[in-house]
């Protein structure tokens, strides 16, 4: 899968707003890694502000960015469709949808002959005026879903490594900067456990009813906050680990052999 | 995949000796979600301790069992092969190997004719009298990897939700029983993740060179011990969480922009 299994990108949408992150490593090949941007902001102040995560071929995703960005004609409206000027969220999904259709009309044929998959997921979030905020999930075929209060995020790519930390940490209320905090502990999980995921980080925030990002940076090696955060965290994981009592499972298991004696005999399978 | 998914097992090889767990749920329909046994033990005290975990289409690794148990004849020596009269933990290893190509010369070809992935995973681990201690993970092919110091544990099936916290735990010299109690973080962040691995978790406890386990046991529903380790960690991350400062991105945000303008131009892709 070309680049695709190489990204990890998160979409969380709180009460007072959205925070959207991504890692920038790409591995096209077996020894060249590079670094490509996942994450694509569109904002025009006041009247939309939006950004997008890619994960899945590159060859795909930067496809549909150009025709996200250049315009798609809309045969009911005659007109050049793109995401700067789309009515709702859930139009804006629906182009993001479209793109990858079109994507996959041109390409998807001959890449699949050639063994490789059409394999694309974007997250799509932020608000246009007028509307709610809302984030999508984007898969290959066009069709999309949405985050709801009960999930709160959204994740594409590498994404079980740091599901643990986010399972336990988002809720519709976090405030959007701890959400964010939060988001960079499951960075820091997934960068740990997979080489292919990396620094650095591109992050943005954008507040409820801004229409305007309010954070946009990225983490670079040797951030001194994310240095600090990983070792700190290493800390914790290391204390709350060594606070807990050893198992005392080792005394009762005699005493309870015969619950799992069943265990010991080579008996033949259920 | 029948089942395939729906397991989590770890192998952790220490100095001082092996932990073995797997939690036991088995999903072969949308609705029916039963309990079957993943981990298989073999003792002759004194003799050999062996300890199996299985992942994977449960028709297969319960066929595989069966050979383990009933033996496969072996043409060279004109003499049935059992997994309790292998010479070496290698032989052990490879034995497996042989029981899943017999397996895969059975059924495989029907299965794939169905649509069904022939698709098994077998973590094997134990000493044998007059070797070294010795943890495999068997591929559905046959063929075999062994851990290393370096590593020291290895997981079958749904393993990616848990592997954060065993990097952050495991070395070569934890001792057992705190090599156990990491297992159980992983597997509490695993069944937390993902609803298709529950418990109970059944486990197992060899010394190095005792060749008799020393501890096996199953942990159910409303374990004491669990509950609290589990109540414990969602304390310790919640408040290793709040100790971190709040990420500083948001006022840098506007100084820095310069860096990452690239961001906020709906520029073509790179």
């Amino acid at each position: 899968m070309a680049g695709g299994s190489m990204t990890y990108c998160i979409g969380i949408l709180v009460k007072d707003g959205l925070v959207m992150m991504g890692d920038t490593r790409t591995n096209e090949g077996i020894d060249h890694i590079s670094s490509f941007r996942k994450l694509h902001l569109f904002e025009e102040p006041g009247h939309h502000a939006l950004a997008l995560a890619t994960a899945g071929s590159l060859s795909v995703t930067q496809s549909v960015m150009t025709f996200l960005n250049e315009g798609l004609p809309n045969s009911e409206t005659g007109k050049i469709d793109t995401l700067a000027n789309q009515p709702s969220m859930f139009h804006a999904a629906q182009l993001v949808g479209r793109a990858m259709r079109e994507v996959y009309r041109i390409d998807g044929k001959a890449m699949e002959k050639n063994g490789l998959n059409f394999d694309a997921n974007i997250l799509l979030g932020g608000q246009i005026k007028g509307g709610n905020m809302h984030l999508y999930s984007i898969y290959a075929a066009g069709h999309f879903i949405e985050v709801t209060p009960e999930t709160a995020y959204m994740q594409i790519g590498e994404h079980k490594y740091g599901k643990p930390i986010l399972d336990r940490s988002i809720r519709h209320d976090t405030p959007p900067y701890e959400a964010l905090k939060s988001g960079l502990l499951s960075m820091d999980a997934t960068i740990r456990s997979n080489l292919s995921v990396g620094l650095p980080i591109d992050l943005a925030v954008l507040p409820r009813d801004a229409m305007r990002f309010e954070t946009i940076d990225r983490i670079e090696d040797e951030d001194p906050y994310f240095e600090d955060l990983c070792k700190q965290w290493a800390k914790v994981i290391q204390k709350g680990r060594d606070a807990i009592p050893t198992p005392p499972y080792g005394g009762k298991a005699t005493k309870r052999l015969s619950n799992v004696v069943n265990l010991l005999r080579p008996t033949p399978p259920e």
